[in-house]
């Protein structure tokens, strides 16, 4: 049996004007309500290296996540921290009203699922739901073993116009295209948490409007060089100065044990 | 004439403890109490890039700097952040009792001084300390009318043993040899305050031992990618696994307007 995590409520209550609203908003929204959250060292390292979990932030953030997740209707994560982690991606807060629907950004099935893979075993036994999976492989082309595991889970795949990037012909989403996508499956908020390509893209400057919260920890470590590194891509300035690429307002800090929560927005 | 700048009592009260002692020792210290601080993006940037100097932190924490100037013997920085920024490098809290001695690490005397530097103005107006400067290069083949200019000025070079590093023969200097030297002259407190190969260099593990206290600011942006980045070696363990640099223990933080104040120790 799962572990449940508990959050205090002076906490919870700190957060709360970071968070979607409890209610369901009366008129028809344009886009879901989206909250950035992740955790990084003092060098704005989510990891030590690809592929290798890193124990960054203390108890106290491990609950916030759960708490988080138990106010948003989807988590989305990028497919590399799927095969990364074999996260769980449910919510194990004491209390919890309802499991949010994970969302993994797929753009090229390098995922394929396995009915031993956590995040099923836990929709199985009713501790979560299983992936919707957004892919730029269009519907005909499904692998159908895999449509049908996920559909016996109650998941499925959503495919997505994607736009192929530089590196390669890698595909990458649009992710006015990907919060629509949300949106028309009804799902009203997401929480975004990683991993670094997810995050950074996120940043980039013509996507700030799109992000209505953002939520990070830092834990007082420094992981060395070399580590999966939170930084979005260099922008310029009208004249070709470089210029920071994306900055809070609306700042609080909450300190929780060790490590500090940031809040803020991208958007003024 | 110079602004003064104020810094709360209470903000004062808060940074005490990881202050040194206010009065002097009884007993002959075997190095001098050595502060790291420094402030950062959110992305571990302390530059936009090498010479762009960026303003990163509110009134609040350039206060704060001033005020731990105020409480230092010695300030020290990297060769390269004097030329990048020709920095004054005095104290412009007011009512500070005395003013801290700048210490310059130029291995390879890049820096050749002239009166119109501001560090060097300053000190001719009295609101100033002349820097002394640690330097590879021997006595007897120091540059005859730099030498001059800094004793006129109340400074001086330092000539200490440096061992190359593999970089084309780049001098470096291990830090014991460095404190070393500030203690000789009787400065029994330093505060280093930058750039990024000193931070970075002073973060090694074999070094922690030597620093006290650290402070880092953090401001709510990211600078995006091609900052001049904080972040140690990647250091391994006995098995060659990469595991942290460096933790902080004793950990507090203190948000400072729109920034974070962190306090804490490299050693336990």
């Amino acid at each position: 049996m799962t572990e449940l995590l508990t959050f205090p409520v002076a906490s919870a209550t700190l957060l709360e004007p970071r968070l979607p609203p409890s209610q369901p908003p009366s008129a028809s929204p344009s886009r879901p309500f989206v909250t950035l959250t992740f955790a990084t060292s003092l060098d704005s390292s989510l990891s030590l290296a690809p592929g290798v979990r890193t124990r960054l932030s203390g108890p106290e953030s491990k609950a916030m996540t759960h708490y988080l997740r138990s106010r948003h209707a989807a988590i989305l994560i990028g497919v590399s921290t799927l095969l990364a982690d074999s996260p769980a991606l449910n919510c194990r807060i004491a209390g919890a009203a309802s499991q949010p629907r994970p969302i993994i950004v797929d753009p090229h099935l390098r995922w394929t699922p396995s009915s031993s893979d956590k995040v099923l075993e836990l929709a199985r036994l009713g501790h979560g739901l299983a992936p919707f999976i957004l892919t730029g492989v269009a519907e005909q082309s499904l692998p159908a073993a895999s449509v049908a595991l996920l559909e016996q889970h109650g998941g499925k795949y959503i495919p997505l116009a994607a736009t192929s990037s530089g590196h390669g012909g890698r595909m990458r989403f649009d992710w006015h295209i990907v919060f629509d996508s949300l949106l028309r499956e009804g799902l009203l908020s997401v929480m975004v948490e990683g991993g670094g390509q997810i995050i950074n893209s996120l940043l980039h400057p013509s996507f700030h409007a799109l992000v209505d919260s953002v939520i990070v920890t830092i834990a007082p470590t420094w992981l060395g060089e070399g580590g999966v590194v939170v930084s979005p891509a260099r922008t310029h300035d009208s004249a070709g100065i470089p210029i920071p690429a994306a900055r809070l307002s609306d700042v609080s800090w909450h300190p929780f044990g060790e490590d500090v929560v940031l809040c803020g927005k991208l958007h003024l």
